[in-house]
């Protein structure tokens, strides 16, 4: 059973993608669900074409917000059929798979996030992503359906999980932990905070800066004490200036 | 397009989930369909399954027995989840995919049929199977649901006839060039001077502090344009101290 990948649904429109997912879940060994703000959830449509995996729905967890859904995870992967004007760092299925799933690294918690089924994710949910997952399809025709997304993605984790190789993963470059979402949203909180004192950041430009430094300091995957230097230094810069 | 692998769905009860199989297989570029005595087609569910995949649904030939429908194919496969006491030849959806869609020989039409919801293909009809086709899942819970098992089936036939085009480089994160080794140097001084100006920086640290933020920085492969933001932050954070 694979439990370090957290599957995130935002706003569901229809319950019986809900079930369907579950289904696809379970197919692939993968828990938890997690799910924000669905429409219609519980819901019969759920619990039917959920065919059996009902204890991946009983088991859901409802959040209000994406940021809670994946306060626990130190890397967030949005999936993603679009191309998007600010090119995040992208990754396939296959290489999510291989890069976090052969082997797994147990004290990783890695969300999947799924937006929702006419619009995706919105530009402020990617920001909270290090990483977008690309399925390859048919670019003239790129939206699969939320369960049949969930399905590949579930079953490429399942295939390398199941190979029998067990390489020790090369290229890591700390032992401390890799710092997990909600404390890198404390960073950047006190990134904006800091860079607005000293007179850097202008509310009207605020957005877009903050966006880039966001997608610095994503895919470098900070751990725990490089954390604690940046957090330092800002807290200098900070003190320094109210002297 | 992928025209000679035929898809063929053997007496589906569910008109929805024919509609969900054409989906998955505009997803990824494949075509035709064929169905066997389906119980309901053509059928409102099936068109609103389908979400835009009219044209596989339109085009989908309906034959009234399996030795019909796969007339033409040199090679046939069979769906199936379910350990047999007769054991077939088996093939994973990776090992067809590597096999016969990696190239592609464009003189084989190669048949891949998927039977019934609930009851999968019967003996009579894997008699006529080359190959048993396997999904690598969970074997406790192993039936997917039947489009599914389709998308996952044509997503490895796509991701092996696109190989070169599927694989984005991991970490591509922009269109600006990455910053040289000079450019890297001379934030590195930079800094090195703002976060001893601030009193971040105590000279017996400094060593092994500008190592970790090194190793920080090097191996987020900063582009010019961000590296440009990064050192717009020092500069305004020293001009702030020098007031």
């Amino acid at each position: 059973m694979l439990t370090n990948f957290k599957i995130v649904l935002v706003e569901t429109s229809h319950p019986g993608n809900i079930g369907a997912v579950a289904r696809a879940m379970k197919n692939m060994q993968m828990y938890p669900l997690r799910l924000v703000q669905p429409k219609f959830f519980p819901h019969a449509d759920a619990t039917s074409r959920a065919s059996g995996a009902d204890d991946i729905l009983k088991n859901a967890a409802v959040y209000t917000n994406l940021p809670e859904a994946i306060a626990d995870c130190q890397i967030v992967l949005g999936a993603s059929a679009r191309d998007r004007t600010i090119s995040w760092p992208a990754v396939t299925a296959r290489q999510c798979a291989e890069k976090w799933a052969s082997p797994i690294d147990p004290s990783l918690n890695i969300a999947i996030v799924f937006g929702r089924e006419n619009s995706g994710l919105k530009n402020h949910e990617l920001d909270l992503c290090d990483y977008l997952l690309r399925i390859p399809c048919n670019s003239e025709y790129s939206s699969l359906n939320i369960a049949a997304a969930v399905q590949v993605v579930c079953y490429e984790l399942f295939v390398a999980t199941h190979q029998e190789q067990s390489n020790p993963k090369v290229g890591d470059h700390d032992q401390a932990p890799l710092a997990s979402s909600a404390q890198m949203e404390a960073f950047y909180q006190h990134l904006q905070e800091t860079i607005t004192d000293i007179g850097f950041l202008h509310p009207e430009r605020a957005k877009s800066i903050m966006r880039r430094l966001r997608r610095i300091y994503n895919r470098t995957q900070l751990d725990t004490k490089e954390l604690d230097i940046l957090r330092g230094i800002l807290r200098f810069s900070q003190n320094h200036n109210a002297e």
